[in-house]
C-alpha cells in the first residue's frame, strides 16, 4: 500500500488502530477449537468484526509458527483476509545477511503477500536494505520496543553518546534514502517519555506502538503525543481487544473494544 | 541433543564441520527442478553424502519461507532427515517479546523437532530466556557476525568501554546460569582477530562460525585458533560445499568438498 492510499485509509475511518493477531489455542473460545483450523477461524472474525474500525492487523508470526509446517498456510489465509484499506503488517521481526534477508522479503511480501513487515536491526545494513527495496512495502524497524529487555541493549548508551536505539533510527534513515519501500520504526508506548524524541529523530516516519493494554502503556498519553496529532501513530492493541471475550460473542465484544479505541482517538485527533 | 553426544559425535567423526543449507532455486542441479519438492531433493541428497563428515547441519529458513507455505513442510522433513549424531540447527535468527519468543521456541524445538536455533539479541533477557529453558536444546545468541553490517552496530563501543557484542555475550551467560538450555554464540570467521577474545568472554562456549569459504573467512587461521584447538568451534560452510557442482554429480562433488574441510580439520585439530 503506498502512503497516500494509507493516509486516505486513516482519514475515511478516523482511526490509528492496528489490531495484533497473536493466536493461541487456551485462550481461544471454546466453540472454535474443533475447527478444522482454529486460528483462521478465530482470525478472520476478529478482522471481519473489527476492520471497519482498524487502519491495520498485524499477524505475530510467532504464534503461527508454533502450529508447525501448517501454520504458515494459516498465516498466508489470514493476510488474504486483511482487506485492502488496512495494512497487513508480518511481525515476523527478521534480520540476516543480505541474500538470506532477500529471500525473508521475498517470503513476507511476495509469497505471503503482506504490506509491511517488522525487522531486527542487530545485523545492520544488509539485514535491512533488501526490505527496502521493494516499491511501496513497508520496513518497521525495531527501534525502542516496549519489554522490559530494551534495557539491556536497546537503552545502552553508545561512546558516541546516543543510546543505541537512537543510532539504529539514524542507520536506517541513511539506508532508506533513494529506496522505493517505506521505512518506519517500532517503538513501545511503554516508552512514553522517549516516543516524541523517536518520531524526531526518525523525521516523523510512521512509528508502529505497541504496548497499549495488557504492556500497560497509557492511551490517552500516547493520544497527547505529536506523533498522534500527525496521524503518523499505528497504535497496536493486540490481547485486550482479540481476547476481550473467550465465549460465543468473541468476534461481538472485540468489536465494542476496537469501537471504543476509535473513539477513543477519533474524539481526540480527528 | 546433550554436550557429551555431542562431543562423542565431534571425537567419533575427527570433524568440527557444519553444513549449511542454503537452497535457492537458481542455483539447484537442472535435473533437480522437476522434482515436486526440488528443495527436499536437494538437500536430502547433499545430507546423506556429507553426514560422515559433519556434525551439523544448519537449514537457512530465509531460504525455505521464500517458497511460501509449503517451505516449512519442506523445512520440517529436512530437519526430519538429519542424522541423529548431528546437530540440527535452526537458523533462524528469531527474536521477539518473552510469550511470543516461547511460541517461536515451540515452534522451532518441538514442532520441527530442531535441536537448536539461532537468536538475535537486540530486544534483550526476554527474547533468548524461553529458549534456553528447554532441556538439552541449543541457543546461539548472535554477537559478532561475519557481514559487512556488523560495523553498524555489532562493533559500536558502549559508554562502558565494551563493545556491543561482548556486552550481548556477558548478558547471555548471565541468563543462562541456572538454565537447562545450552548457550553458545555466533562468531564470523571474517572477524578472526575477536575471535579468540570471543570465546574467552563466552567461557569457553561454543561458537558457530560462519563466513568460511564463499564470505571470505579463512580456515586455516581459524584452525589455528584456541577454539578451534578445544574442539569448541562449529565451522559451518555453506555455498562451497552446496554448489561444489551445479550437475547430476552435485551430492559426490559437495561430499568431496566435505572430505577436503574434515580432513584439514581432522589433521590439525585430532
Amino acid at each position: 500500500m503506498d502512503l497516500v492510499h494509507f493516509q486516505e485509509s486513516i482519514e475515511a475511518k478516523k482511526s490509528l488502530l492496528c489490531i495484533g493477531l497473536d493466536p493461541v489455542i487456551e485462550k481461544l473460545p471454546v466453540h472454535l477449537k474443533l475447527n478444522t483450523d482454529p486460528f483462521y477461524s478465530f482470525c478472520a472474525e476478529i478482522i471481519e468484526s473489527t476492520a471497519a474500525y482498524a487502519i491495520a492487523f498485524k499477524p505475530n508470526f510467532g504464534f503461527f509458527e508454533s502450529l508447525g509446517p501448517s501454520g504458515w498456510y494459516t498465516l498466508k489465509k489470514v493476510i488474504d483476509q486483511i482487506p485492502k484499506d488496512c495494512l497487513s503488517i508480518a511481525d515476523a521481526k527478521r534480520g540476516d545477511i543480505g541474500n538470506t534477508a532477500a529471500a525473508y522479503a521475498k517470503a513476507v511480501f511476495d509469497s505471503l503477500g503482506a504490506d509491511a513487515i517488522t525487522l531486527s536491526p542487530y545485523m545492520g545494513k544488509d539485514s535491512v536494505l533488501p526490505f527496502l527495496e521493494y516499491l511501496n512495502k513497508w520496513s518497521f524497524v525495531l527501534s525502542l520496543t516496549s519489554n522490559k529487555g530494551a534495557e539491556d541493549f536497546e537503552l545502552q548508551m553508545l561512546d558516541s553518546g546516543m543510546p543505541l536505539y537512537r543510532k539504529v533510527i539514524e542507520k536506517s534513515l541513511e539506508w532508506s534514502r533513494d529506496q522505493k519501500g517505506i521505512l518506519g520504526f517500532v517503538a513501545g508506548a511503554t516508552r512514553i517519555e522517549q516516543i516524541e524524541e523517536i518520531y524526531r529523530a526518525s523525521e516523523s516516519s510512521y512509528l508502529l506502538v505497541p504496548g497499549i493494554g495488557a504492556q500497560g502503556g497509557d492511551l490517552d498519553l500516547l493520544l497527547q503525543s505529536v506523533l498522534a496529532k500527525d496521524k503518523k501513530a499505528i497504535i497496536t492493541v493486540s490481547r485486550s481487544v482479540i481476547y476481550a471475550s473467550q465465549g460465543e460473542d468473541f468476534a461481538e465484544m472485540a468489536q465494542n473494544e476496537a469501537i471504543k479505541l476509535q473513539s477513543a482517538i477519533s474524539s481526540l485527533i480527528f
